[in-house]
């Protein structure tokens, strides 16, 4: 009799279940929920008032989360015809670090009225942006205190991570941080609403709440010199119970099983991370092969038998990512969005009657003048900071340039620059990587843009040098969800032993390669030195206009609000 | 009776024909006629073969200059319902440097079957830039003979003056150079076609071909360094009697008369600029009040009674706009154009969309979503070099740059950035005179711009710091002209003696006065020392990635062609 487990991947617009054939790893159905509140940034979703977010906030209701299991759990199970009883176990991936104060039985502050109106009381999702003052003080005062965990993370505490965004609501709205009895991932509070029982996965507490498997969380004199009253925040709001990816967080409640049609007690995995849990499902167990999952952003992942200091990396786990391993994360925070922002905003009204006229998407359309032109040949270069910089330069304050634009610049063009900028910003984490005894061989993508946008790949594979082979799975956050919800039910319920062992039958790559074109690599090295030295220029201190740009803004914003 | 006369004022994109009433100026009627071959600057207009340009050329049709004269002068004369034999005089402006290659007979070589094919053969419209080789020999070999006159022009002679054009057809077209019995700037050549006489005016002599009232032209020997062949350029192709402006260059001849409708015999003006004509037209015949001339380029004339050395401007010229005092200009190549851009290439459908469903302009909307903006709010920055820079860096291997951007710019952020980014250049021009003994009080604005985009004159008066005024004609070049015909006509023809006396009279000012607001003049300087920064970063040497940008570009294009 066949088995199977359900995946569920919480992302930034919406929430997907996948049901997957544990034997093969085939995907027999799946279904997206659309948050109905979506990303909450510019005003409270409470009808009775108007309570504006400042500039970069960016919220979630924890109640589309709910919505998103309820709807779409049983819709898999309608279109697959399976029976239910056949569903051995369940994992979920979230993004992170989204994270929200809840009450001691997990309810969230903003379901309750009376903090309802404080957008304190809400998920913080992980582009939420407002905490950079917060990861300033992080930053500075584990320098000043020499704290050894700050290498872990390339020297550099984000803005979108836990402690800023704890100290952010400490800060801003002491009220609300005393009403929390929980500070938590969603990631983890899905799984409690799921299983009952509250756990904290290795994943996110090591790469967004500084955990680490040899030396735990900082000291509280740490925390106490950030704040005193975050001394014990760990003991008072968290957990030092860290559950290692991989194992059962519990049993499904009565309550969830009456949510989703899954029968109650089957497995629940541990939760994950989306961009962490999508590497066993793109064939990776192993160093070497850096995993790309693109879509909104794109995480790189990349294991390592040892222990190395990569300037301005997102962080390493030990075990984060495959148990065993050394896991290293970087990222870029804009590349989806980038293309999105680009074509609601700055694509003329002729391309989009082009587009309708023959009847396909506009980004096709785009694509496809854009892959007409050669590398270079636009005279265009861009900084791919549109949402900052998440590695290597780790500054939300960074923002987005476009170089060399005349008279004759056509849209297609700033979209391959726009393009290309990504991909110099993939090369420049690759180096980082290398420069610091971490090789990568080849890459593999996955995610909504390898399917969507063959010119990219390309792209990519030219200005990186480097080979890049696909994932078969185009929800491969989910197909690793599904996985690790095999690997919690266990051998003896039908699933497996270990994540290695799923990933063997699970996994697949598609028959696709992308490789370097040789005369494109030349042009993209020379463009490659340009990008850099811009890079460099703006990045790292030479001319902070970016920056004195950004406080004009708030000001400018603030004074009319 | 009333007396009249007729300004005809050649611009980029068509031609524009203005009866005036020449006891007060008033604009009796005006007619335009759009180039039938616009701005050549993809392949000639041939239909028998396809004959492609390179990057950077632009040429037009001299057939289309003759059209003009056919088309509008007509239907001024057909509106006005006057009777042509009140005419009593023509002037005309034109475009500069405009330039091509004719026989002696005055014949364009392009409308000789022999010729017709070849590109060089046809007209160089001012925005031609692919002579910059051919500037850069031309100011290198002026630096390394000392030559005195480099200083008049800023120590630059740019790529779309006489002489680069002349070196570009003589390095690149040598059989065209040879048969060429004369070069000569369109002005000219127009007034040619209706006197049957060759003149060569002062103001394009002294601006755009390094002649001056007391030192002529350049030795012989200075020519020949350039190319021997070049050695007898003057008097081989071009004329050293150079006839002051304000002066009649001939009468109109019976064919002219037929094109026209004109009585034959009457006054046509020696040929002007658009720009320096529209001076007096803006009533501005003595120092500390400089004219912008506003259109899809902006020019900035200001008057002198000294000589005074002006590190990058375009010229000075004793005598070159009004007699008796120096006449200073400095430009800006790119700012309508630079909306028109903006708007062709980057407005998203929705924009396009609600100006059609409100009736309104799209650059009207941009105008109105743009103007609710405080300075400083959109956390954006641009250089204005989308077509080069012109003054004070006069180099047109700069290109565009755009700063800031971030997921929720809007275009009409952009759109703002980009007006600001020209006012910013604007400011560049007037702190560049002031500092050199030019002083400026008040700047008076003209052309298209003033009339439709209140919102940058506001801008304008807030990032100089100056009042702005508006001339009360929205065609102040054709009024110039027309004002310069009745001076050609003279006082007992019922014109006048000088242009001071017919300034007198025929120019006026609008009411409405643009002044500063001190709130924004204080973000504005800041964002000013920003925009500076950025100026000399990339404008002066420090980091020279748009040239290189643009030399890729150009390998890249040339490979594929």
């Amino acid at each position: 009799m066949a088995k199977y487990t359900i995946g569920v991947d919480f992302g930034t617009e919406s929430g997907r279940a996948v049901l997957v054939d544990v034997a093969d790893g085939r995907e027999i159905a799946s279904a997206v929920y659309p948050y109905a509140h979506g990303v909450i940034d510019e005003h409270l979703p409470i009808p009775s008032k108007e309570i504006r977010l400042e500039p970069d906030w960016a919220l979630q209701d924890p109640e589309d989360y709910i919505r998103t299991f309820q709807n779409t759990i049983p819709a898999v199970l309608r279109q697959s015809g399976i029976d239910p009883k056949d569903v051995i176990g369940v994992g979920i991936d979230f993004t992170a670090c989204t994270m929200l104060p809840v009450k001691a039985d997990g309810a969230p502050l903003c379901t309750l009225s009376q903090y309802r109106e404080h957008p304190h009381a809400w998920v913080k999702l992980w582009k939420h942006h407002a905490a950079q003052p917060e990861a300033d003080i992080i930053n500075l005062t584990a320098r000043r205190m020499g704290e050894s965990w700050l290498d872990r993370y390339g020297g550099k505490i984000s803005s979108e991570w836990f402690f800023s965004k704890v100290l952010q609501i400490l800060t801003e709205a002491p009220e609300i941080y005393a009403a929390a009895d929980r500070m938590i991932e969603a990631a983890d509070w899905v799984v409690w609403q799921l299983t009952g029982v509250e756990t904290r996965n290795s994943c996110t507490a090591g790469y967004k709440a500084i955990w680490s498997k040899r030396e735990g969380f900082p000291d509280s004199s740490y925390f106490s010199a950030l704040d005193p009253r975050l001394a014990n925040v760990i003991d008072e709001k968290m957990s030092r119970r860290i559950t290692p990816i991989g194992q059962r967080a519990g049993n499904l409640t009565s309550q969830a099983a009456a949510w989703t049609g899954l029968p109650p007690g089957i497995a629940v995995a541990i939760a994950n991370v989306d961009a962490h849990v999508a590497v066993p499902a793109a064939t990776v167990t192993e160093p070497r092969r850096m995993v790309m999952i693109m879509g909104t952003s794109i995480c790189h992942m990349v294991l390592s038998k040892e222990e190395h200091i990569v300037p301005g990396m997102c962080g390493y786990v030990e075990d984060g990512i495959i148990p065993g391993l050394f896991g290293y994360e970087a990222g870029q925070s804009c590349v989806g969005d980038h293309f999105a922002w680009f074509v609601e905003n700055c694509t003329p009204a002729a391309y989009q009657q082009e587009a309708t006229a023959r009847g396909i998407d506009i980004h096709q359309l785009l694509e496809e003048k854009a892959a007409r032109l050669e590398p270079g040949e636009s005279g265009l270069l861009a900084l791919d900071w549109w949402n900052g910089n998440r590695s290597v330069l780790v500054d939300v304050n960074l923002t987005g340039l476009l170089l060399g634009a005349t008279l004759a610049t056509k849209a297609e063009e700033i979209y391959r620059a726009l393009i290309e900028a990504t991909a110099y910003g993939t090369r420049v984490i690759v180096e980082a990587f290398e420069n610091n005894g971490v090789p990568i061989n080849e890459l593999v993508g996955c995610g909504g843009l390898p399917e969507k946008n063959k010119l990219l790949m390309q792209i990519y594979a030219d200005v990186t040098g480097r080979e890049i082979k696909v994932t078969a799975s185009n929800q491969a956050p989910a197909l690793g969800s599904a996985m690790f919800g095999a690997v919690a039910a266990g051998k003896a319920a039908g699933g497996y032993e270990s994540i290695y062992e799923a990933a063997q039958t699970m996994a697949h790559l598609k028959d696709v390669v992308y490789t370097p074109i040789s005369e494109h690599q030349q042009v993209y090295n020379l463009l490659y030195d340009e990008y850099l030295k811009l890079h460099d220029y703006f990045g790292r201190g030479e001319n902070d206009v970016m920056k004195r740009l950004k406080r004009i803004k708030t000001e400018q914003v603030l004074k009319n609000t």
